[in-house]
């Protein structure tokens, strides 16, 4: 469940904009304010089915959207890489620690790294 | 006129597949194999103008998807970061040639970027 909920975060982080004002509405009181399919039922004065079949249809839409663009993967990927190489930096600044030229030119490359993450 | 080219490129591989089948053809008739509107037209048995409105709707189409998700932007910004890491680290091999054990640490840093990059 949780999975499903960090993936379907992602996604949304991406691609919400693309959604309807009403489907991104519905998929925050859903997910981020953990309302239940009745009680937002009641603050669009719709049935639970109707929240419910919303809900499968912001989420097929998204995940369409990942399907086309492929934008979550290819930008996962990159944040791995730099993620990888953030620790390696971290490791190569501890080994070198007397080599203050080394390790300050290190620490650089951490804060371009850092201010990606911002 | 070249830089525009090649932002409608870079927003033609980002949000593309959101596009019409028919508009990304047109676009990749002009943009791509440098056709005149004139011979689009002839492809598509359609005006000279029908052709002109259709380009300059899938560009309004990317930028407005951009706006949305501003995603190129992002993008950008984390490629360029990456770039002046890998600078860098080719900088510091440069300079440490001398320490094996270091330089192949840099390296194998150097072949993840690179990666990213394929």
């Amino acid at each position: 469940m949780f999975e499903k909920i960090i993936e379907i975060s992602i996604l949304y982080d991406f691609y919400g904009q693309l959604l309807t004002a009403k489907q991104q509405e519905i998929l925050k009181l859903y997910y981020e304010d953990n309302y239940s399919l009745s009680e937002i039922a009641e603050v669009f004065t719709i049935s639970r089915q109707g929240v419910h079949d919303a809900v499968k249809k912001a989420e097929k839409a998204l995940h369409e959207y990942e399907e086309k663009l492929g934008l979550v993967h290819k930008f996962t990927a990159t944040e791995n890489a730099i993620s990888a190489i953030d620790r390696e930096l971290e490791q190569l600044i501890i080994e070198n620690i007397e080599n203050e030229k080394l390790t300050a030119r290190l620490r650089d490359m951490k804060d371009i790294i850092d201010k990606i993450n911002d």
